[in-house]
């Protein structure tokens, strides 16, 4: 590779001679392993010229790092660092002995703190992940994906990709979003109704800056999202966590004076009980008359195989309360990291200028690429196929779950997990360290409830990403550990 | 096209039959354009399944709006959207009247208020277009960036693009940037050092919301990146506005009690100074003893073309004070909102934490794509092309201002633009106003200053999105607004 005329500086300033400010830094690359064995240096002409010093410098500091074997030179073909230098590399040196910034002093540590740490990141080498969230790679049509990336880069409409386009989006994508996407849910929007985002977790957080950054009274599902619960720390807000039941979150809890409601009514997260339809006019009439916002997060509206789904919330919403949070992270892939909000445009504005301090805009070869992958009908086969593995891995993981006596704690239509329920006594957190060495991921309960110990007694295990052929051994081995302990 | 059937709910709490149902929304979906003439309805077979109604309710809807001439139905083909509803469209009916949530009590504004307004989306269809930061497509070597996207979607690199990645970052492209990109600027990082942003606009937010998102007191350059000042508006800090000279910030009107200072050393903006060796060193030297660290916002470095650059800020800091913003967007292009954070791991773990609950992390897609640019050299080849025409617009343009005897207000290693003043009581508001009329873009110096009427004597002309057969012309015609006013 050829080691760019860039990397080298010169200090006028400096009494070190040029030609050895010059040897010393192509010694340090060496020695830290940024230059490799077989790397071209610049020639000594282009050197020269670019450091503003006389071409002879360059020459001298080149010949004497020849003969101590860091470089070596061939007729025509220029200095090359030297295949000698093996041993020469070592780990960079200690900071010297300055007095360094105190960096506690400046950053109270809050985001880190309330930051999950539960996560695994490497849970693809574990033969039984019953992880939530992530893909199964052999359910995205990733060769029309690529296809639609090479579509949106042909030349007329890589034009408008590489702008700055400040607030905007790309309205092909938000067209199809409003006409194909939206009214599988029942919801009716204009384009200045939708935003982009970068994935849901960026619109709730998105409406909880703009509706709680300085503050206020709002209310959560408890259990609930635990990122939700940790973008709520960051604002100034008062958070009530309202207990669900099997019909999902009470509208006759939310206390006076909240001002902003976080509900998952179509697929509670974690429990997935879908909310009736009573219970839901009930709280959209609260809404209404306690003049507050409720922002939906319709997170896994897709996978609603088992049965026709109920339309959203926003579709029933007619005084325009409801802040709508959609996302391609689970139909398409989540490493995407594209969603949409869907609401009053006077908070759309709000957010989108928000959304504009923050980033600018979601990447504009993202959105085009996306436009094409759904109107050319990509999205719905791959939709279909991923409900058809689901449902059956759903059905053999129902089996099994029956078959080895363990209980779930609760229904739903479909989405791509259970929720279950420990035999009492046991610790989930104990439970899924345990199952670890048996190479299978569980999730305890404890990060989705506002009181980390009410979860103890639950756990999710979700078949997005586990094979069906796996799902019987891998139920049968959480057996064996609920047995041992 | 066709309609998937998950467009189509049923209400089975409703009075109104299910026959009846279902016609209505399939003329509301005509009548409101989402259906056109052509689109293919779902089977009876299958839309009796998925709404769980008998199939001949679905074949009598279906039955009967052919009669209206809705559908039209062909042997073995379905039903399809007849062409002759053409008139039947019409705009949405307005909402009813119900009563509307009162978004303005939730709402204060300060997010649109701070957001700027002059920027011209669509500067493409001026002629003269001196507009900053947008890319010229002719420089984009969009054929490189199409193959480099090709190869990340392949099979074997698109599983864990797929993935939610959580707080992790693409390690070849960090591996890429420690090795091959910061060296340019004399930084040595080790990869926990190093945070991939959505651009340096996300840099910069990210810093200012770890270290003053909670107060305190910050010194911006006067002028400054407007970007930066509207994002310091969202936290509570206190910012003092320090004018610059010739070189730069001057660190000795850094006031006492400061805790973060930002900074554009090596290319001032936007007045494109570079600020001296000596001064640099008196500034790392104050941040040491006053314990204040130092945001080093390096948008332009790619740039430096007239000159050997200095080596950035971040490289002479031994004592760990500075947070180094880098961005892609100049030498790539501004649509890609790629970006990276250099600094101590304290900060880095922090600000990677709040990324994580704002948006999880940059889309995998692009991080793999661009390291694909970077390691097979595409992005060294397009930045020489860039500053070889850079550097001749740049000739080009010089000569035209001194042709017409405009007034350069300083000077520069470089970069993309050329910051201008006016002749006495003239506002560049005005010209600017009075210039677009002619096909010609102007940036007015106003949102660079702290004070709004500070810069209404000065305007910046950036070449990066204008040809060099375009310039002379161009700055003929300011000449000309000038003369006339």
């Amino acid at each position: 590779m050829p080691i760019p005329v860039e990397a080298f500086f010169i200090d006028r300033t400096s009494p070190v001679p040029l030609q050895v400010q010059l040897r010393r830094q192509i010694v340090e690359g060496v020695t830290e392993g940024r230059f490799r064995p077989g790397d071209r240096l610049p020639s000594s002409r282009r050197m020269a010229l670019y450091l503003g010093v006389a071409r002879v410098t360059v020459a001298q500091a080149y010949a004497e790092l020849a003969t101590t074997d860091y470089l070596t030179s061939l007729p025509r073909s220029g200095h090359r660092i030297s295949d000698r230098i093996e041993g020469r590399i070592t780990t960079p040196a200690p900071a010297p002995d300055t007095p360094r910034l105190d960096w506690q002093r400046h950053i109270d540590g809050r985001f880190a703190r309330s930051a999950r740490t539960d996560r695994v990141v490497d849970w693809r080498r574990f033969r039984f992940p019953f992880v939530y969230g992530q893909a199964d790679p052999e359910l995205v049509d990733h060769i029309a994906w690529r296809e639609c990336a090479v579509r949106a880069l042909g030349w007329r409409e890589f034009i408008p990709l590489t702008a700055d386009l400040y607030g905007e989006d790309d309205p092909e994508l938000i067209d199809y979003i409003a006409r194909h996407i939206l009214p599988r849910r029942g919801i009716r929007a204009r384009p200045e109704e939708i935003l982009l985002t970068l994935g849901a977790q960026n619109g709730l957080w998105l409406a909880a800056e703009v509706l709680l950054g300085r503050g206020g009274r709002c209310a959560v599902e408890d259990p609930c999202y635990p990122g939700l619960r940790e973008i709520l720390a960051m604002t100034r807000a008062e958070v009530s966590a309202l207990p669900v039941d099997t019909h999902g979150l009470p509208p006759e809890t939310i206390p006076p004076g909240v001002t902003t409601v976080f509900t998952t009514a179509s697929h509670q997260c974690p429990t997935n009980s879908t909310m009736p339809l009573d219970r839901r006019r009930a709280l959209l009439d609260r809404a209404s008359s306690q003049g507050f916002a409720v922002i939906e997060d319709d997170y896994e509206f897709e996978m609603s195989f088992a049965g026709a789904p109920s339309p959203a919330l926003k579709a029933m919403d007619a005084a325009g309360t409801v802040i709508y949070v959609g996302s391609f992270s689970k139909s398409v892939f989540p490493g995407l990291r594209l969603g949409y909000l869907v609401a009053d445009p006077t908070f759309v504005a709000e957010a989108r200028a928000l959304r504009g301090l923050v980033m600018r805009h979601p990447p504009g070869m993202l959105q085009r690429t996306l436009a094409h992958f759904l109107s050319l009908g990509h999205y719905d086969a791959q939709m279909n196929r991923m409900r058809r593995v689901y449902a059956e891995r759903r059905i053999v993981m129902a089996e099994a779950i029956a078959e080895n006596g363990l209980t779930p704690a609760s229904g739903g239509l479909g989405g791509s997990s259970f929720w279950m329920a420990l035999p009492p006594g046991l610790d989930s957190r104990a439970l899924s360290r345990d199952l670890r060495g048996e190479g299978v991921l569980i999730e305890p309960g404890t990060p989705f409830f506002a009181t980390a110990e009410d979860g103890a007694g639950f756990y999710r295990l979700a078949y997005s990403s586990i094979g069906a052929g796996l799902i019987p051994e891998g139920i049968a081995r959480i057996r064996a550990a609920l047995r041992r302990s």
